[in-house]
């Protein structure tokens, strides 16, 4: 698949069932996480930040929102090469720009490379009025098909 | 403080009271991070990954780890600046290397650098066994000292 | 300066005049970076890449690359805060994605945070015919103001 | 080949006489950078910074430190793989934490994992009195072997 030509092969709602089966413990422990909607070439994942995603400061901690950009990442390349595969975060760098309080996140994530073993992309997190709580760019891995 | 001449002032015992007062969704919700040690220059943190940790493939998740790296560089720097200051993440880099599964993941944390406002450490994550599951370096934020 | 309400204070030729008389290492040395344009909060920077700025295989280097975003990063620090500031790369990660061979590659760089001591940015360097050859983020450190 | 047993397949001076072949660029352009010694795991390499290397400020140039970080990684993979693979730097991270003058400038590089495709390194880079002038981490990938 070259990146002028994407075309998901999951819905948002496929990969969200998909997750829970795979992933419960991103449901059960970590909770409100989900893909809202899957385009050619991105997705967008939600973190609907409640009080237990808060740290000193009362503000939405950096873990939770390193977790919204790799689950952001991971429903790239989940709905755009399919679920048999069990790739792996290799690095994610992210910068923490603004203080977010507990509501809603929005993680935008763009592919930027989709290559036959790396996939890099990136996700800009913006809270509610539209300003950039936190941005990231990672690399997931993608073992050989067979 | 120069780096030449570290001298923590808050030992790993009153680093955990202090994260647990201040802090209470890691101990409720992430639950199993915990200072170890603190040395001069740096310090080491654990966490005790269980079934809750875990990741598709069975091994400890990317955002686990993170939380790890983060905490150990919260921990340099209460550890080394006191617990008045209300610093916060502002970058962190993480290369993920190899699985690991559920059991003590110590992070040994260094301090590179010590500024009067950006502090910039780096931490080895390693599974019991020695060899390195992820590495990260990251940079905190201390407000100006009233 | 809110990211909202972004006012260049600096045209690219005045930005490329500057680090004429400022840096003249990037000219005599490193050569044909310059400035192409500014906008609101952003800026488009050229390296135009020739036999001297090749590595192993023949496509651009890394550092040229490297170059190009911390440029990137410089001139929208400069563009938008003006000429005074003795700024510092404190951070800078960069993805490499696709070879790309001698000829003009543009930056497209963006303010993602204008603080008052830090500015993080994000720059997407395309060669010819759009697609990314990789991809930074970093941060720059700005001294306090007289 | 494993992580603890790591036997290096050519010296420092086979490198440098390996880099002046087959990337001239890195002598005759950016001049001064070579590797000091190759011990299993890991390589220094030094550049000696000269007027050439310094930005605004008086200082080391981040891109003269990022060279210097990225050959480092190079020269890890080389020496440790030989010099028939075309490998590529993907990611790169580097730290600046303190002005370096014109100088030798030492960096320590270690391998921090070393995979059937994938080399992640860190760089220590420091100036004459030791104090780290920036730190990096990086990925190389290396091409399948034929």
């Amino acid at each position: 698949m070259s990146i002028e030509n994407f075309k998901p092969v999951m819905t948002a709602e496929e990969v969200n069932a998909f997750l829970k089966q795979v992933y419960p413990q991103l449901n059960d422990d970590f909770a409100d996480y989900r893909a809202l909607e899957v385009t050619p070439g991105g997705c967008t994942v939600r973190l609907d930040a409640t009080e237990r995603h808060l740290r000193p400061g009362g503000t939405v901690s950096g873990p939770s929102l390193f977790t919204l950009a790799d689950i952001g990442g991971y429903v790239c390349v989940l709905s755009h090469f399919g679920p048999e595969a069990l790739s792996v975060t290799t690095n994610l760098n992210i910068n923490f720009m603004r203080k977010a309080e507990a509501g809603p996140i929005d993680g935008h994530c763009r592919i930027l490379k989709f290559g036959k073993s790396l996939v890099v992309f990136d996700v800009d997190m913006r809270a509610p009025g539209g300003l950039t709580a936190a941005h990231a760019t990672g690399t997931y891995s993608i073992p050989p098909r067979k």
